[in-house]
């Protein structure tokens, strides 16, 4: 059993939903190593978070953060806080109901995704820095 | 440590919410030789997901089905991705919601579950074909 | 390569988002022996999840209540499964979309969580006991 694990910074991204999975497997080239494993990215952040979905069209991108501001309104007349701005409980909702971490099968030394999925940063405020990511794998 | 991988490919299932834990199990007999470890389950899909909730009244599986079409209307005004069908942009904002895995602790040779626990499989799709899992199991 | 795994009960907390990190902490103090791994939390039950976010300001957590109880209201008029009480589906539908379970990575023998993170439980049910958890770590 090996495991490998590495801390790294995302340069800052646009309030949105963005692909990540090359630069994620960039910065764990030990992937090749395993022949059977998994693959864990977590977000080290309560206002961004992680989610595998579509890579191929940026519009189902767009959508997603359409939905998820219908879904998760800034403003809300309930919201208690909100001195960190309008943008910032809506991000803490967002970043749960998304999650802080995904975790795929490494297969053969490559990720096990299927042929349309992607990993997406998901950016919920509207002026973040850089995002710090840890990436463990593990496997044999 | 040992670690086990399998792929395989469920039969088609209509829209809706489905109980897999048996088929699971069934697919993965190695999980009896592990004391301690966890069983990670992967759909390689971004228009099904997987959830774990209460397995014994199918009620339950009805009212997911009617909430997440509440929660994820289709046709909402605000979506471009939409050439695919009405069922297709919910289904993705609903598979990242859910989630793309589950992680399950393995104990004494067995999932170790609460007593009314199982393994959904989340069916966006109106008429989806077969779905293609990766059980991941690991521990010693 | 290395697995510890334990299960306890938490005590019952009221309907809300709760602090459990130091508890957790406390729970598996083999995490001290691990260079780099995972903890892996997991939650036997269907009406309370586990999720992670801000840590800091009892507001947030706050809002996560009035927020969720607004995206899953209760005596929805499509609701089939209401004979347990109108807080019971609900808490099914907000168990799945923040999930049964959290995974983190161990560096150096301590949780690599973001300096604002923490691990919430996440209580569904108006009146509920105890809560089971079961914490797997590994790594090396």
């Amino acid at each position: 059993m090996q495991v490998f694990q590495r801390e790294f910074r995302l340069p800052a991204f646009p309030r949105g939903f963005h692909l990540i999975t090359e630069r994620v497997e960039r910065e764990m080239p030990e992937l090749r190593s395993l022949r059977a494993g998994i693959l864990h990215v977590f977000i080290k952040h309560t206002s961004a978070s992680l989610t595998i979905n579509e890579d191929a069209d940026p519009t189902v991108r767009k959508d997603f953060e359409s939905h998820f501001n219908q879904m998760v309104p800034e403003e809300a007349p309930y919201y208690i806080h909100n001195y960190e701005g309008s943008d910032d409980m809506p991000a803490h909702l967002k970043a749960s109901i998304l999650g802080s971490s995904v975790s795929i099968p490494v297969t053969d030394g490559r990720l096990n995704l299927g042929t349309w999925q992607g990993i997406y940063l998901c950016e919920h405020r509207d002026r973040a820095a850089g995002r710090s990511l840890v990436l463990t794998s593990y496997g044999m």
